[in-house]
């Protein structure tokens, strides 16, 4: 298939994940908790907006898969003549090759925050960092949506 | 601040989110998995891509926060005069609005995925589907970094 093109919006790397893996072939397929340390570098101007974010145990971590195929709608993820619909997976390989990782937040230093939890390759591109879902609540004020529970 | 450029990178809509909610005042902060109906509608060509989907009870859903402003870095969500940096807050607003939900899915017919679970404005650009991390076993045969164990 050709990929339509990627031009509906665009993205600022605001940082650089330092990971061991140097090769497609090395990295974990999903990250472990218990795995190895591995540093998100923020660049300026982002820095300040670390300010709280080492209050929470875990956070998301948003990163942009560069090196992925954006145009498979179908993949044999296996290699044994099985194919599966992209949005079945957690491969790389999508239209849009964005990365979220639950990290387990070691440390902030300045500009660098230590994480473990992550599967993605040394020098991926970083897009975000927000609270791990569970672990935050919102500071600001309810808003009517909040209250709203599910019709059929 | 200014902003810097956001060309590093660029997106496709892959879709478009049908929520009960046409204003930012009514928007839920986060979702509910009791809340109610949503619609994701898939364009043409990644209908395709939603097979095996309908496997899991719950679907990452990641969308692109198209009203959002981009170039703040401390953020007062409370508005009563105290500020927190933008990573340590789920806002919507940050320098690459990318926002991210739990959804549980309620069916997938054709084009559409009906879910429970979104907080976002109706008509949301869709940028990617995943299976729920916790849910899904990866199909692709084990990498040398899926046994790989933290050092210091």
């Amino acid at each position: 298939m050709a990929a339509p093109p990627a031009t509906d919006a665009g993205l600022v790397f605001i940082g650089r994940i330092r990971t061991p893996w140097t090769s497609r072939l090395e990295t974990p397929r999903q990250g472990r908790t218990d795995g190895p340390l591995c540093r998100i570098e923020v660049f300026d101007p982002w820095v300040p907006a670390l300010a709280g974010l080492d209050r929470f145990a875990q956070i998301e971590v948003i990163y942009w898969l560069h090196l992925s195929r954006r145009d498979l709608v179908l993949q044999s993820p296996a290699n044994d003549g099985t194919t599966r619909g992209t949005f079945s997976l957690r491969s790389p390989v999508r239209p849009n090759p964005i990365g979220t990782s639950i990290a387990t937040l070691v440390g902030v230093e300045q500009s660098t925050i230590l994480v473990r939890g992550l599967d993605c390759l040394d020098g991926t591109p970083l897009l975000d960092l927000k609270p791990a879902r569970g672990l935050f609540t919102p500071p600001a004020p309810p808003q009517p949506g909040d209250f709203q529970v599910g019709d059929t």
